[in-house]
């Protein structure tokens, strides 16, 4: 990733060290776990568009990488929080810090990190209003992730699984282009622009989670596949497997029972279309983004976005 | 309490208003569950403390109630969290959050509410350097109570024992008062002393907590009692009296094998006066408290901490 912007991988690179130096605590535990979970991989996609969105405008590393690191400790603290919930085992092929130690750790962990963000944050320097963006994400986030918890084991209206997509993923992903924009002085309309960049590019990134769900391969991908379901999660091939054939509702219900064959499941979800009409409402998404980059100020960093939407 | 300070008494229940008014969410689960558990009672001690430090100066509602209801949002959520840890059934006479319903919806709801104290005290309108102290406060906490957690089923030594109740008690209060001074515009030297009798009022309002614990009567409390000996803590009236006499860290490490007779460990600690002890160094800090009101400018309101003092 980042080979064709040699200047946006040195900013990365350097932000990596910038990021784990923020993260000592006198409290070995915590000093060794934030570092581990922090450092331990990751795509850095958030912090890149930060850092991304931030060239477009009056670049400044002391900044930017405030705002780019308080993402990222802050998403980081929110997959903590959801890997008690989930019950996950491992992330980034490594343990969770519920499994490795125990859920009282890791909701205190995460608590720590969410503060560290938040104190990241301060050190950008942005008006109130502006720091008001990164909060009200995680505020969407917490309500729409209690929206999904409730409604686990039942099957959700395509309508309300957009909306608790965006409010789990796009919405973090906006404030994140958000914050970087206006740490380099971009004016509100381009502001606005490069946040609605970020809640498409985020619904279409939980889209392809949800495939990569149904349809990767556990040794591939590094981490448990299925796992949607198993937890009472319908995702969006499932619902829409489920609009093109009624008759498959049961059959989600009986994998929600902790019966049925969940592989036999996943044949029909495919044969019914519900991955390739995942696969068309991701496009959707997807060409919003395109369309969305066409309008703020083209600079030579603006293919990086595109390089990254056509990944998806 | 506040009875001699109609005036306090007039502002806090303005405040209980503005805070009811602030805890909406357009998920019915959080809504219900962040108004049931902030608004279940507790003394509001901390929002009282930022609104009587913010009437030594330019006292406005507009900056004093968004600091004030940080704080408490801030200590309600880091209580849902500890009540996970503890596995406390009831607070406040209600059943927790993670007894009611389960440490997954604890979990969440205790992020929602860090992050919509956030957003109150993004309200306030003070700069980041002000901001800064309350996320300081709550890093501090998660410190203080990973290092407590870590150190389970140890007996701590004093100074260690002293260190965690001001970063898990001492700290939150300070903030509070120092937030509450900030919002009046009072001098650095002056917020500085307020802060300086929160963390000693802190100190001794856990002291008391511990010494409640051991002493008190279940049935007029109505919360558990010898709580933490039961979970693994070893509370000051303990450390003191392993102090007095040694050969009670037996029975103490009995208790956390979950051997022994608990009340006859009671009888002992008070016996050999751990319960004297840590009465003693409580007022230690009492005094100290005393000191400090005498340093920051008089009003009528000052006498109202001087009387909460003596309430400890």
């Amino acid at each position: 990733m980042w080979d064709n912007f040699p200047y946006i991988k040195e900013e990365l690179s350097a932000f990596e060290e910038y990021l784990e130096s923020k993260l000592s605590s006198r409290i070995k535990f915590l000093d060794t776990a934030s570092k581990n979970v922090v450092l331990s991989g990751g795509k850095r996609l958030r912090p890149a568009f930060t850092i991304i969105a931030a060239l477009h405008g009056d670049y400044n590393r002391e900044r930017v990488f405030p705002a780019a690191a308080a993402v990222e400790v802050l998403h980081t603290a929110t997959l903590i929080h959801d890997d008690i919930i989930d019950n996950a085992k491992t992330r980034r092929g490594h343990l969770t810090i519920s499994e490795k130690h125990n859920i009282n750790l890791a909701v205190y962990t995460g608590d720590y990190l969410l503060t560290k963000a938040l104190r990241l944050l301060l050190e950008t320097g942005l008006e109130p209003d502006n720091l008001d963006i990164l909060s009200r994400s995680v505020s969407l986030l917490c309500e729409s992730e209690i929206d999904q918890y409730i409604g686990k084991y039942q099957v959700a209206s395509l309508g309300r699984y957009l909306k608790r997509i965006i409010g789990k993923t796009g919405i973090l992903f906006s404030a994140t282009l958000m914050l970087g924009a206006k740490t380099a002085n971009l004016s509100d309309s381009v502001t606005r622009i490069f946040g609605r960049f970020g809640t498409s590019f985020g619904a279409a990134f939980q889209i392809r989670d949800d495939l990569l769900d149904i349809l990767s391969d556990q040794k591939t991908e590094g981490k448990p596949v299925l796992n949607d379901l198993r937890e009472g999660i319908a995702t969006l091939p499932v619902i829409l497997s489920i609009r093109n054939n009624k008759a498959l509702e049961t059959q989600v219900n009986e994998i929600f029972n902790g019966e049925g064959d969940i592989k036999e499941l996943v044949k029909h979800i495919i044969s019914s279309g519900g991955v390739k009409d995942a696969e068309r409402i991701k496009n959707k998404y997807i060409n919003k983004c395109k369309k969305y980059l066409q309008s703020i100020p083209n600079t030579k960093f603006t293919a990086a976005l595109e390089e990254i939407v056509d990944w998806l």
